[in-house]
């Protein structure tokens, strides 16, 4: 098989189904998701079969638990892909939304409005259920969905992938609409990155390596973070018993995760009474504390942060802990050494909580709450496809409306420009 | 002077100024405009003396009398410019907006706030003009901004942004967030592409080959729209004479430009009945047709179009001309060969007015209206930066709005998540 060709045949068929499917209408796409998450259901036998194959040659590649526990799929697992398809149906469709209107002088009456983006390639590790989550969101906007899972769980992409197609053709959906992209190359998805004229946007998830590569080889546009280097910043006017559990929840309430606090900033007129039993508590819950000059004197036998540990996502318990002048130091060691992914402070100013807001310049901003918060579902979207750090198109976690674009429609009655 | 440490410091100092900026307020912007606008009507004479050089030189190298004729500055296009800044100083500042806003059950009231982008890099072609409106936009929606425009028109360009400069050090706004590239060599350009770090946005404003290049080389996000090739498609249930005066419009009002049409569309039970009186009235205009087989054997003597006609963009008193069996072949036409710019369809319809609404994937879609409103003023946003035929972040006309990002600004009262 030429991968090239077959590449391209893929992308070429899922402009066409897109463009086919642009009158779908919402009532056809909830029937299709909720029968998709039945027909998981009703296959969860064969699916664990097939992620059986799976997991055997990844333990035989001697991967890790970590990479195995999200590699693997058992009936739980199988029923919450379910579940995510039946609640992304129940959400509501966000395409045909009217997001601005003008009646012009000349009559000409201007509509904004949320229309599907196209085709959306999504490029992923070893995690089964991604695969109908994403298939689930593209599909809800509207937009066919072009596949690539990392090879270690081809067998379980397929068994899902078949189980979701046969729904489509049952409904006369052209199929397109959904794609995996099942050969072992890698050279695959540098074919694919190079199609910017079938493809409208690719989003990459997984670790900041595979991310890079993408956005490296990639000539259509992607939204992707890179990392998550969250800060908290403890105020000179915090409540410190506030600070104490914030800051313990941002750090070890799930340390692997992007919305994770990775650095502790405090300010130095608060950093006697709050770091010693803060660190304290720290160390009780297995962090390792790296701290700047003035922490290490604070609290004796602290590890010496370096300059690249203001840099590092460790996504582990591990913390850097620096003492700051004052909220101006706070806020430019965030913007300079973070990665405008979501930061907070912690304190009872009025001034200072509106400063912080303002002049941090990341996706999420917090006053008084755990970074913990970024998530799709914690904001209220009902799903989230991924979190971006980029500015344009969007930023923060995203859902269906970051799936969509817009587009201008126009009601005249014969007008000409004069 | 080495131009790579060059354009390096500019971006930095950029970047810098922008975060500097953040707190920058509606008032103090809206003064320093205004302020712009006196500075350029009181240097006027320094400025078309700059102009001068930049005419005579290239009245020397031979360019053309429209390339002369956007290089020129007179008294008029200086008030123009003045008139310009003046506008966007009364336009809505959008920085700020909140365009959402959720409670959620534990508490956290999550706002999605409009925010400046960052530093916004715009390449441009010799039209002074460029130089105080992008400035104007980009300042006014709280973004730092690098100029290179046109070397035929540096003199110019330096003597407008000395005047602008001026005005911001006087009102202590950071420099930094106006910056032109002076030097004549043109790896300056190549350089700063390169700096996704510092610079968060690019805009090319110019023709085909410019913005080609400027993607190619880019690492930093491009908004663009490579070329308007736009459709009229008069439908079986046209109203004829509103046919001819829209299709005469969107073609010869401007032919220049890139929202005029370039491709006409007939439904084949109307072809005989128009295209006779279209296409004479065309003639008389200065029109070039070149037409499908059947538009060829109903007004005989026309020159046959090419595969190739259909995708050009003439920019100029040229039409291709395509009889169409149905609205699909016109909706598949418009969604193959198009550049998804603008495209209209004139029908009594109601059925086919939506169906080509929802089904043409194009940045504006008109029902009833010619092609050449496609323009920021047009619609009612005060200002223009800009088309894009992008799906990403801004589509169609771009203005203030779309020279901002959004971020989400979250307040709490000590949530932690469980």
């Amino acid at each position: 098989m030429d991968i090239k060709k077959e590449i391209l045949r893929i992308a070429v068929e899922s402009q066409q189904a897109f463009r086919q499917s642009l009158t779908l209408g919402t009532e056809t796409k909830n029937v299709v998701l909720t029968e998709m998450a039945l027909a998981l259901r009703a296959n969860k036998n064969a699916l664990l079969r097939a992620n059986k194959k799976d997991l055997s040659a990844a333990r035989k590649a001697g991967q890790s638990r970590a990479f195995l526990d999200r590699l693997a799929l058992d009936g739980k697992r199988v029923e919450d892909m379910a579940v995510s398809l039946e609640e992304i149906a129940r959400l509501p469709d966000p395409v045909g939304e009217v997001i601005q209107s003008r009646r012009r002088p000349n009559g000409l009456w201007i509509h904004k409005v949320r229309s599907s983006i196209g085709v959306v390639a999504i490029i992923y590790e070893s995690r089964p259920n991604v695969t109908s989550d994403c298939v689930g969101l593209c599909f809800k906007a509207g937009n066919a969905v072009i596949l690539r899972g990392g090879s270690e769980s081809m067998h379980s992409n397929i068994a899902i992938f078949s189980v979701l197609q046969a729904v489509l053709k049952k409904h006369a959906v052209a199929p397109g609409m959904i794609n995996l992209i099942t050969t072992a190359d890698r050279k695959a998805v540098d074919y694919l990155l190079k199609l910017n004229d079938y493809i409208d946007v690719v989003i990459p998830r997984g670790g900041e390596s595979l991310i890079r590569k993408v956005v490296q080889l990639s000539r259509i546009p992607v939204i992707k973070h890179y990392k998550g280097i969250c800060h908290v910043y403890v105020d000179e006017w915090a409540d410190l018993n506030m600070a104490i559990d914030i800051c313990y929840n941002a750090k070890c309430q799930r340390p692997g995760v992007c919305n994770a606090m990775e650095c502790m900033l405090v300010h130095r007129d608060v950093a006697v009474r709050f770091l010693p039993g803060m660190i304290k508590k720290f160390q009780a819950g297995g962090v390792e504390i790296r701290g700047c000059p003035l922490t290490c004197k604070i609290v004796r036998g602290t590890r010496r942060a370096t300059e690249k540990d203001y840099r590092t996502e460790y996504s582990d318990l591990i913390l850097s802990v620096r003492v700051v002048d004052d909220i101006d130091q706070a806020i430019a060691h965030i913007n300079t050494y973070g990665s405008h992914h979501s930061d907070s402070i912690v304190t009872s100013s009025y001034e200072n909580s509106l400063e912080f807001l303002r002049r941090v310049d990341s996706a999420c901003v917090y006053v008084n709450a755990s970074t913990r918060f970024t998530d799709g579902y914690q904001f209220g979207m009902g799903a989230e496809i991924g979190i971006s750090t980029d500015k344009l198109h969007a930023r923060g976690p995203m859902a269906l409306e970051e799936l969509t674009t817009y587009k201008y429609t126009i009601f005249g009655n014969g007008q000409v420009r004069q």
